[in-house]
């Protein structure tokens, strides 16, 4: 999810060889990972510290959604140190580690559920960092309608004429009663949004309908 | 999440107690899972399909941001099935699953790793339905399509086939090489996402290339 800075409050077991298979190809951050002895050590230089709660606490911190805390991560991220701290996968954070954060942030969960799983929770908090980093970029995909495959408004004219045209001639549209049945049709494939390609291979069809018909025609 | 209808299709083992650990809780889910022979089985009755992608593909369907898949999904849910589809571990979505989606779906991940580990990717489409789900709540978003109108799963299947076998008799497909045109006709009507009547009037003109057709086999 692009984050890089990964930092282990005395970690029962590492390096171990299961955190490297777990990692499945993320390795340098298991390489790069900075191990403290103590919380207070590992957010040294922080000026903001969220940490993820799955519950309401009762001498509690501002609690507030992952999404607006990510939202605000990445807003300060730009200019200075943030930690977004985890507790552990058994008892989350301690109340004395708690007491070290700014900001309480939660997951949504449905209530009638334990909390989630650790590595579960990570990724939604990772998550929700990239997609804030990314801000407008990420919601404006790519959607990748790439502009010359798209046919232009004549070939799409051309098709709806030749489809008009074919369907006289097999006798499913009435010449009387035309309207309505090629505005729907019309309306279909302008929201498919043809490509050029497109355009091509359903002439091509209409045009084997079209020698069909002209066969059964001249037989007859 | 709040997500309670789990479909498995053709899983190698299941019910399984490592399943079961896995869980940690949320049991419940597994037991009233419904086990399908195949993915067509699963999204019987579903107007929307959305399918989760790690990356572009080549032919592609429309490819939209999680989130707003998500909001997509909630919006319709209210008043039809939508299904979201996940492919296995190792090899994610076929082209064959792909291709019964309406939609594509993809998690902004680094670039620089490879694609999440399907717990992580479920995790994180969970999370948006939930969020989704809540906000449209309070935010009562109006809903964009009409759900009563469009096709299901099966009605747009019938409708393939039917495409299908009349493009062999007419002898514009080749069966000995059928597979990129039906893919290609498949992408271009999905993206319009045909309602019911078009089902019926596209059905309509299918028949009526047939019945012309057989007249002409007939008189020869």
């Amino acid at each position: 999810m692009g984050l890089s800075d990964l930092v282990l409050v005395s970690p029962k077991k590492f390096p171990h060889t299961e955190a490297v298979a777990m990692a499945s190809g993320a390795d340098d951050l298991l390489e790069t990972a900075t191990v403290c002895a103590s919380l207070p050590e590992a957010l040294q230089g922080c000026s903001l510290v969220i940490g993820l709660s799955a519950r309401k606490r009762e001498l509690s911190h501002e609690l507030i959604p992952v999404r607006e805390a990510a939202m605000r991560a990445v807003t300060l991220a730009h200019t200075s140190k943030v930690a977004l701290v985890f507790g552990t996968e058994m008892s989350g954070l301690s109340n004395a580690e708690l007491d070290q954060c700014q900001l309480l942030a939660m997951i949504h969960a449905n209530p009638g559920y334990s909390s989630l799983n650790l590595a579960q929770a990570v990724q939604v908090v990772a998550y929700e960092a990239r997609i804030a980093a990314l801000g407008a970029e990420a919601n404006e995909i790519t959607v990748s309608e790439d502009a010359a495959k798209l046919s232009s408004h004549e070939e799409i004219e051309g098709y709806f004429q030749h489809l008009e045209t074919t369907l006289i001639e097999i006798g499913f549209l009435d010449v009387k009663e035309p309207k309505r049945l090629m505005r729907r049709l019309r309306l279909l494939f302008t929201r498919a949004r043809l490509q050029k390609e497109e355009v091509n291979i359903m002439r091509g069809i209409l045009k084997e309908i079209q020698k069909v018909n002209f066969l059964k025609k001249y037989e007859n």
